[in-house]
């Protein structure tokens, strides 16, 4: 689906165009062509390659979606595919888009996600000094919403981790401790396998040999990178933690099951000694003075509460209760 | 087994051609022939080193099989070995294509499965304007479709840890998770061992010095080396994640323990006490009133019952039970 | 809050300026202009940002805070951001320090923390033969005072790691020991990400093509990245640690459990044989000897406290108890 | 003690020659000198030393013995340490051989090992050709010898972990499982460190700048680096699965305690449930009708065994038994 | 305080000279000067900083001491610090050496250890075709000397390793194999802080650009260098192993407590099950026939030892016992 097709000239809307102009467009040398789609069908997407002159490996991957995130150069352009990730309710969910960017135009094409990039489009255009600097600035400006959007998902992350020790060090329900510690991995290497692949390509917008697009924007995408190192080093932070909290959960419920041996076995002596004593009592010996005592039933039952006491007060004492 | 011998001329099939007369082809500027072979015997593969002048360290290399996915130059020429990644029900099978490319020919030569590459054979011939770039771009589409076989098992890999997933928390056959688990971090570490070595050669087909062969079709294998990396992060992150499943296979293991001394403990509770009282009363002491009584044996039973009833609601509230 | 704005000549203090006649200063070939600033309101800091011609996006990171460590160069200037590291109780506390270096100008914008760096600008000001080397040297004084506080955390926390160990060896509340180890863990983690970005980064102040500011010093910026690699090491040997420690106890538990067990058998067995003693002689047999002799009852309890003191010894010498 | 001296010209055997002669010999152009020692004397290595020219560090490292597998230049000749690596009953031994190759010579000495070199030596005589590439290729020859004896020894250790996953799995003997895991993790840390630092070493005598005495035999040098990443593969791969093989036999074990303590549980309650109904016939009461009975005694024992059938029953089921 | 203050000339002692006169030795340009110190106050350190011109960076650090191993670059001198390792009973004591290099000097300032480098001094004057080349040499001898005592030290570490095997494996004494293991893994850790930082350096010292000092020792470089990463290889096995032994103790231990289960249960059977019998004829059934049998009580006895004996010879064969 076509979302926008606008050209600029000079940093200032001039017109929404057909895309059948789009070409003619491209020749003029002061304009540039900002052409936004989503989930388009096979057969838009050829057209805008005939439009464009866009390599047939890239409009594949655009076609396919499921791409890794990564930026190729083709001759003059890049074709970049950046991964969006959104929270859905406990969920992460991963959406796509992939940008085509030439010396004067930027197409991008998203696919799985509502949230477009119709904010990108109106600051830019209330900014015309920046959008001035053409399809790199773009290109710029989409790719920093789209990294923009990683760091309240990555909070939402560690606010579960937080969540997620409390009731670990509360030994509250380790059965789902260790599910939902097991989730937040998942989560986090969905969200690193979005990251980790940019930082590498990133870094090539604006150091050494910078494609030819990303000229005199460098300062700009050195800050992307700079975003996608923060998130990365969050990311490996919460897995180092995800990963030790893990392994405590294992030690907690170890000591757990320590601490339940200890209260059978203190239970356990506080039954089993009166239980002998009644045992002795039960033996059938004539000779037993005490069974011909009048106090003999009450003493005994007064020592079997004794001993419970003195028993019970000890494994108090020692924590076994 | 010689499978195929074909000589094209200008992207098209010019003829199947005897073995014997390939020599003479490869003398033709504007001809390539591309062979194809299917676990040959030593003698075949060695009349095909003489037609194509092979070094014999690489034919040595297509002779033993088992190697390592790798790519060497040979002057020229390239040798290059492939794994191939089938499912045969649970388990995977590696089978083997070696592959000789030089200026004006193409000989794959694989072992130990029975898909071959007619399919990129004929694709190829039905796009001449594609085969027209030569040697280089059989190697590609050769490379590109074993590369592609490698997605499908990666997915039945990553279904294969979902079910285990579900096993695991539903604590069912903790015993046969343990074992699947393990299978599949051996599976991965197969698939590793086809996929890795692969990715640092790749990139030398592209990027720097490119090997005369792959001249002009760098775009094609760096989409290639894209789709490796691609497969790598999949395994990388299964890896990760059957590493934790087999950690927290074990918390639940240890969970499970707890849970079963907590019944124990519980039951035995259960029994213990009523014996307790059973064993009291049945002290032989003279002066024991109770013993006496009519209503002594049933109000004992019912005590019994009683401290029963409230110790198992106690335990369910506690969930010992 | 602006804190201090002092013009500098030939490595003394000229004079208090007004924050209006910075840009006036920063003309004066010789002078050099150190401001510091803390908390700052966004308004004060664009002001700065206009006296200085400070860049957009560096401005930005320091108006907002909560950065990763990082030097990056703007022209001929360089903006840095620097974490504090302090100890707020056995808490770590992290504030952060913007700094604005210039050929003639430095800027320090400090947050979230109260401990300022008048002794830098003291000692600065008490060594003219240094601070003539200009904006470089302040910068690598306050550089030097970041990097310098981090030793007495890192020594805290070896400090509590090897309390730690005592209370783990000493099988001391193995539960409380848990929590602390994962705090532990967090706290390294909180200064591993103060630390690691700084090791790269001030690696180029100093070897490879410098910045122009940081020309003269060279040896200086060295000697701080030589600090942070001690930090480094230590906080890297620490973590290492940390994790054996947290396996450690994990098998001290498991130790201890196994120890619980040995311990409830043992007793268990002192008072299960007596009951079955008890037991036989309970039984209504008519023809046992034993009961209608005037010994049977006392020789029996002998027995069953010989029996006892028998195994007793035995569990003693065995380790059970 | 000597082996052999031989001199060779033009890729042919000359003569046996006394090791006086050999500095005589290497002036001859043509000439190039093969000598094989095995566990020489210090004083037998100083003669060499001079006969050779060779670098006292060197000549002390061959001395000494016991070094880091390397490949190290001293002017125009390389020194090589390599570890030869030999199964023997179950563990593996390890010895040295440490070459001097110069660009007319080859000096071999081994330590610790009867298994020589004479098939290599065999080989290259019976190929003239190959032998006129000179010492390079004699070196290549012998390191190929070395690498080629790893292969039996990682397939043994692969088999040996196939023979240890059988056993964990059939939950046999664990004790003896955790002892042999951990010792095949220590024989393949001995092979890691014989073939590691080699891999590393040998890319440099093929890439890059090559060594005078390796230059024209790369390809040979690159099929055995090929072979050192083909072990080191297998390896790393073994390592892993060790690792694994740990772990799971830590959680098949601690599975083991949860199944036997279900089964004390089970029987405890087989036994327990009984007891208690004695207990209860055991009391003294006067008034307890079933005691008069005729059938109470049989319909009791039929209760009890009627309770522990359905007990059984319930705990085959639930998997406890 | 003041070991040594030596000038040579030629490889050979000239004199013991006052350190006033260090600086005029300097100019002469065929002199080197060769001075040790031992645990120097601040102010005779300032004294040589005068006499050698040293920087006060480097200055700074040999007076703090407690520095990680590094080497430095000052102009044409060099500031090394190398940490030395003794035993001191089970334990490893850290001192430390810094060497102050120029192209006519060596400084060596020792703190915290008794043994010195007088063995270094006395051997290298013994070899004045050694001595001849300078503070270069001297520099290596000193390093040499220092990792060299390095190895009995590691040595040490594997044969405690071995001990501590046999313990684990012996299941002796766990609790104590924990913290030997812990206390192990620590010394390790305190090792590769010694070794590791050096590794890199001192390949500077021979490899690229090499210090002018060091030209013409490049080979003696290289050995150091190599030697340490035969430490380095053997602390990362050692590391390596100790990691694992940790986690087998943990299943030796897990273990461990499956069998203390078995026992408690096996036994627990053989006292339960006769207590059954025994309180089966506790009941006081009146019609109980066997109770009045002559053969009823020892036939009892009899079925009780025989149940037992059965059980016993079970839970033998099965390895409960």
């Amino acid at each position: 689906m076509l979302v926008n097709c606008v050209a600029y000239e000079n940093g200032r809307k001039v017109a929404d165009i057909p895309v059948e102009q789009v070409s003619e467009w491209l020749k003029r040398p002061e304009a540039f062509v900002w052409v936004a789609m989503k989930d388009p069908a096979p057969e838009e997407l050829e057209v805008m390659a005939q439009e464009f002159d866009l390599h047939p490996l890239a409009v594949d991957d655009a076609k396919n979606g499921h791409q890794r995130p990564k930026i190729e150069e083709y001759g003059e352009s890049l074709f970049t595919v950046l991964q969006i990730i959104e929270l859905k309710g406990d969920d992460i969910h991963v959406a796509e888009v992939s940008i085509f960017v030439g010396p004067n135009y930027v197409l991008s094409v998203r696919r799985g996600t509502e949230n477009g990039f119709v904010a990108v489009r109106e600051r830019s255009e209330r900014e015309p000094h920046l959008l001035k600097n053409g399809a790199g600035f773009v290109f710029y400006a989409i790719m920093d919403n789209v990294v923009d959007r990683y760091f309240p998902v990555v909070d939402a992350l560690e606010v579960e981790l937080e969540e997620l020790e409390e009731q670990i060090f509360a030994d509250d329900s380790p059965r789902e401790s260790i599910r939902e510690l097991y989730q937040l991995k998942h989560k986090l290497m969905v969200m690193r396998h979005a990251v980790e692949p940019l930082i590498e390509v990133t870094h090539k917008l604006y150091g050494g040999r910078v494609p030819g697009v990303c000229v005199g924007t460098q300062d700009y995408f050195r800050d992307v990178h700079d975003h996608l190192l923060r998130v990365s080093q969050q990311l490996d932070g919460l897995r180092d933690m995800v990963i030790t909290a893990l392994s405590v959960n294992l030690s907690m419920i170890a000591m757990g099951t320590g601490e339940i041996t200890k209260r059978l076995a203190a239970y356990g002596a506080l039954v089993a000694v009166p239980t002998l004593i009644a045992g002795v009592y039960g033996m059938n010996f004539k000779h037993m003075p005490e069974l011909d005592a009048v106090w003999g039933y009450p003493v005994t039952l007064a020592v079997m509460v004794g001993i419970d006491a003195v028993l019970f007060r000890g494994f108090r004492k020692s924590g076994w209760l």
